[in-house]
């Protein structure tokens, strides 16, 4: 069979999974928006960007929690959903004077977030020749729910509850190979973050940085370039669609 | 927001799960074909068709030992690979004569069967509104494969290695529910089988049947006929999708 053969492994990779927030979808942007549409609606003065950066800062400590086994398995909605609340409380909001249903409405705009330009194609095109889908510390409903707004046609979803494991544990880049019939080494993950990259490799995965210079906003400092030899350095997922199919002998 | 209301629950059905073996693929003619291969392959002399009758009717039994609890979890990829050989042997066919990796690809048919001729459009159609899935006992790599060589549009595949459950449980048709984020009501099983659709009536789901008067073959008894008032009762599934769409105000 014919294949893309993953330098690191050796291995031809059968399915490209991809992380979802930074590398398919652009969450600041459409937090920020969601964040505008919530201010106006309530009165409120917020910065939009300001409210997504805050709000994506915590995103980490909080999961490290469970990672830690410091805390039992939450999805990752239930961790938006709280971490909502410290974000508006140091903003001078109080969210127990907020409606609760307007509070998970907001916290609900993580499962609609943009597209980046190039995802739905670059993905409708890697479909042709592997099997597509997320890896993502997303819950399947988030996932699935974005897959149906932005048009991205994965394949299979399988969520961070599928597995109950948040990357950057091995487990969570395992367990969906796994559930895919696959050895490690025939999945790659594509990522904008190259401490992902990293880890999926650390679990024998094969690798494909995708540049997201704007995922942070105008002031990214981090994930500018590739700092390690990953199988594939794309531009974009359209890029990386190109590269795999000159790379299929 | 508009939608379908189950009467059966009183609720919108949000997500339109699909048993597969039966209702949305043809088994016993895709088995039958790849048994006549395999004849031919090895110079055996089998009746295809009464292969694959033989190799089905050992499903349920082989799975009953596991949803009792007499036997861990096994995938049903492991379960088709076992009741081969016995199959074989009542045919005085010596499994041991036969190269495993023949075997292995055999029993791998069932990854592969063909749709119904209305399976890939009536799916498709009921996207538009709905989640759509299946809700099988097959293993989520067995239901990725079928999906991506039939063109099945599956927003979402969550096999019974997902629930570690087989249906009839009331797990198997709960936990898909529970990973879409829905309440089992807002769930509807469509499914060829009336005790498939008995079992997710008293999990919460709303029911559907489709009928399939050949599944079995040309002197099918069982199953020509809905045997309780399910929420819709439907001769395949675009007339499923066109009884939804009309039935959604």
């Amino acid at each position: 069979m014919a294949g893309y053969i993953a330098p690191s492994t050796g291995r031809a990779v059968r399915a490209v999974l991809f992380d979802t927030f930074g590398t398919v979808v652009d969450w600041r942007s459409g937090i920020a928006s969601a964040v505008a549409a919530f201010a106006d609606t309530h009165g409120l003065t917020l910065d939009p960007e300001g409210v997504a950066d805050a709000w994506r800062a915590r995103y980490r400590p909080s999961m490290d929690r469970v990672r830690s086994g410091m805390r039992p398995y939450v999805s990752l909605d239930t961790l938006h959903r709280e971490n909502l609340e410290p974000v508006l409380l140091a903003r001078d909001v109080d969210p127990a004077a907020i409606p609760a249903g307007d509070l998970d409405a907001l916290a609900n705009a993580w499962h609609f977030l943009p597209p980046w330009p190039d995802s739905v194609a670059g993905i409708l095109q890697i479909k042709r020749d592997f099997i597509v889908g997320p890896l993502s510390n997303g819950n399947t409903s988030l996932l699935l729910d974005m897959a149906k707004a932005a048009g991205l046609a994965w394949d299979v979803i399988l969520g961070s509850d599928v597995s109950r494991a948040y990357k950057p544990s091995p487990e969570a880049y395992l367990a969906p190979a796994a559930l895919l019939g696959l050895a490690p080494g025939e999945v790659m993950l594509a990522a904008a973050h190259n401490s992902d990259l990293a880890a999926a490799r650390s679990a024998g995965l094969a690798t494909a940085f995708i540049a997201r210079p704007a995922e942070y906003g105008p002031r990214q400092q981090r994930n500018l370039a590739p700092t390690a030899d990953w199988d594939v350095t794309a531009t974009s997922i359209t890029d990386l669609a190109d590269q795999l199919a000159v790379a299929r002998c």
